[in-house]
């Protein structure tokens, strides 16, 4: 048996015997595996999934469950937002930047209507109704929610905005609910699967791939693919050596987002046999300020005292900022008129008479926070912000007595999850350092850099696991 | 003949003649290449060089120049500075995170005052003296400078500060001048040297790597090695396709730091057979300020008119966080006492008599720079900068009429050049996916990652390059 992190290929010539073998074998039963099995049985092949954990869901299936679609589907018409799928497109092409995947966004937007009829079709339901107290999972069932910052700078100006967040019709748990459904789909279909089993390499036969190596119950198996592999196997958060190689900021998260089963292992193992990767660096961070909206009408200020962001644009854009840009020391500083206990029991932590006080006694430089609110102010008497633009709706003068919430990494919890990952074509095939398709290697998910760069919104990552998962299925399935 | 961008690598089973064999190929003739050569041969091995251009130098003969070496070196103490090597560790571990290689630098440190012998040993001349008004190359021929931010904060509070950068003695470009007596002493010592030989991919048989192949002068060459290859090929500055793959805010760099030869093949033909890479993000951003310093008594702001780094750091910190963290949106606000044109000619694009005409004239958010002006006087006053720690030596309140350098993108040099690369051990092995050494390959220098997770200072390139590029030398010799 092999060491657990060997990723080392595996040449066909060195297996004696298969222990199973199918036409599609997809590695890892979440939301991409789950898609790119359900149509590749659909393509009328033998699909094989492997997961190593002992039943479906992935990191799909404990997160909050938005998926990003729009363009003018069902749910945005009957709540009354009018959509365009080039509203959609100047909205990711802005929003996943820096440098997002141009052929990705375009593919991603066409097939958007059509992806959300795929889930309707699945069994997944949404329920017509929007939520506007909130950019994540509702405590209702309603089945729509602004999840990237649409409505707010600088977006509200590249795009008209709209709610692109969908939900699948239940109190929580969205996700659990819609991998219950995409996974009963594809075991549904006829994809056999086999728990328990932990891919460890691919099986390479001169310069193509043919199957994977892996453990299940603590023997080697050995499974061929007579057409193609399929990884979507997560993503790296839960692997720290990987996220101190590619990107450090991520390794100070205190909640991490996905399973134990995110340790990169799915890509590394491509990596192995010379397959590309990029955006390594690229990590979304949940910082879970709002509900109540309310707390928008605070300002968040840095170490120096100083405001970094506009308080009403996505929280997740407001997590990236505060760990990547600002070392995660951030706070917000809200006035009594606007002050609520956040949804967490997040409090504040400091509440004085003036902002000279309250400076002093969160150990801010003196005059930082004073300044800093003086100036927004300021402008705030006229509900503007030209600092940062939040809108006006959000922007009126913070009046004494005034208090601060932690939000610095500890007191608050910072949520991350990788976006990087192997380079892949929108058709799912992965590929190698001279940028060829990796014969029989397919690829979806976060095992993959997929429609984000950097910027995200929530729903993107389910989002394009379903859809891409989708099609890297069916280019397994033609081999 | 393959497309260009090809880096498959080629099996030895494939190659019917080999065109040259020696014990070790080393691939590039710059600072790593030249160290890594001499050093094989004085092994008692064959050594074969290529390079692709006409002639020896590679980035290093187009830089400063700098070589960064510490812990009481001849020149160090000749100059009055005491330093030792537990405080050159203490200054790189926190100036080259975050997660710097702490091997590496424990390596770097230890090895630091025999590498400087071995450089005074090959003919490169240090002049005893000190340059205090830069942190750059002098004018002159001193031999000494600051070249990291060692005497600013936060460094001064880590370590004991002392000049490292040290460099050879001429009047401007010691660089050339240094590797005039590197490619030298590595052609003297015997090293054959097959220039305008462009190597595009590894031959590896059964694992190991046996040999190179490229192009010289049109024809296909192979090129066998015995018991070596060690990549020295630069860093991928020079190509924008793996800028946006794993560093987005360097494509904006406008002065890039390098030869066209930094196109990151090196790096690519080794992750083409499974190579591990590490920090491909990272990037040193020189923004060349001062000289003179006296303009360090301005200060920085950025398009919100708020600072964001202590100015008295070094240059090449400020020209990091101006651009990856700025978005090169950065501006000098300087009074008249401390105007000068800077040693580029940048001068001053607006000059008004109160701060919020100057405002109103950059175009920043009314009431903003006045406000960061107000707050830095008030504290200037008693020669404190709580913010962001500039020292006492130059705090001084802000006297109108004041004006400000234009240092955004464009109306000034941004000079990048990649930090990120191969993932090797001290001794220059390359290591694979799984963290074993690829058999037959070995690197340094910018085609590997160095000392320097992401922070910089002057003459780490060069330092790092030459001293692992020996390490790999011997060890390509060892076999």
């Amino acid at each position: 048996m092999s060491e657990p992190n060997d990723v080392t290929p595996c040449d066909a010539a060195e297996i004696s015997t298969w222990d199973d073998t199918a036409d599609v074998v997809v590695v890892g039963f979440g939301a991409a595996g789950s898609a790119a099995a359900f149509t590749a049985v659909q393509a009328g092949v033998q699909v094989l999934v492997t997961e190593r954990t002992g039943g479906p869901g992935g990191a799909a299936a404990l997160a909050e469950g938005i998926v990003y679609l729009g363009g003018g589907t069902p749910i945005q018409e009957a709540c009354g937002f009018p959509d365009s799928l080039d509203d959609m497109y100047r909205y990711m092409m802005a929003a996943c930047g820096p440098d997002p995947d141009e052929v990705k966004i375009a593919r991603y937007c066409a097939e958007s209507l059509g992806h959300f009829d795929w889930l309707v079709d699945r069994g997944v339901p949404f329920d017509p109704t929007f939520c506007a107290d909130t950019s994540m999972a509702p405590t209702g069932t309603e089945g729509l929610v602004y999840s990237g910052g649409e409505d707010a700078y600088p977006f509200n100006e590249i795009a008209r905005p709209a709610p692109r967040g969908h939900l699948a019709k239940t109190k929580r748990s969205t996700g659990w609910l819609l991998m219950q459904h995409l996974a009963a789909a594809a075991s549904g279909a006829g994809a056999a699967v086999s728990l328990d089993t932990r891919v460890d390499r691919l099986v390479v036969d001169d310069g193509r791939v043919v199957g994977v190596q892996g453990q299940r119950f603590g023997e080697t198996v050995s499974l061929r693919a007579r057409r193609g592999v399929v990884l979507t196997a997560g993503g790296f958060i839960f692997n720290d050596d990987m996220l101190r190689q590619h990107c450090p900021p991520l390794v100070r998260g205190t909640f991490k987002v996905g399973t134990e089963g995110d340790d990169g292992r799915g890509i590394r193992m491509a990596q192995a046999i010379g397959a590309s990767v990029r955006n390594m660096y690229a990590g979304e961070v949940s910082l879970p300020i709002t509900p109540p909206r309310t707390l928008i009408h605070g300002i968040l200020v840095n170490g120096q005292g100083q405001r970094f962001i506009n308080e009403d644009t996505y929280m997740g854009r407001v997590g990236q900022s505060s760990l990547y840009g600002q070392d995660g020391e951030v706070y917000l500083v809200v006035d009594e008129a606007s002050y609520e206990v956040n949804w967490m029991g997040l409090a504040a932590t400091w509440v004085c008479e003036t902002p000279a006080q309250l400076e002093s006694e969160m150990g801010l430089p003196a005059g930082s926070l004073e300044a800093t609110i003086d100036l927004y102010n300021r402008h705030a008497a006229t509900g503007e912000d030209p600092l940062f633009h939040k809108g006006p709706a959000w922007v009126r003068p913070l009046v004494p007595p005034i208090g601060a919430i932690d939000l610095r990494i500890g007191p608050a919890p910072y949520a991350p999850f990788t976006l990087g990952g192997l380079e892949t074509t929108v058709e799912g095939e992965v590929l190698n350092l001279t940028g060829e398709a990796i014969p029989g290697l397919f690829a979806a998910g976060r095992t993959t850099s997929g429609v984000c760069a950097f910027g995200y919104a929530s729903g993107l990552s389910i989002g394009d696991s379903t859809m891409f998962g989708r099609f890297a299925g069916a280019s397994a399935a033609a081999g």
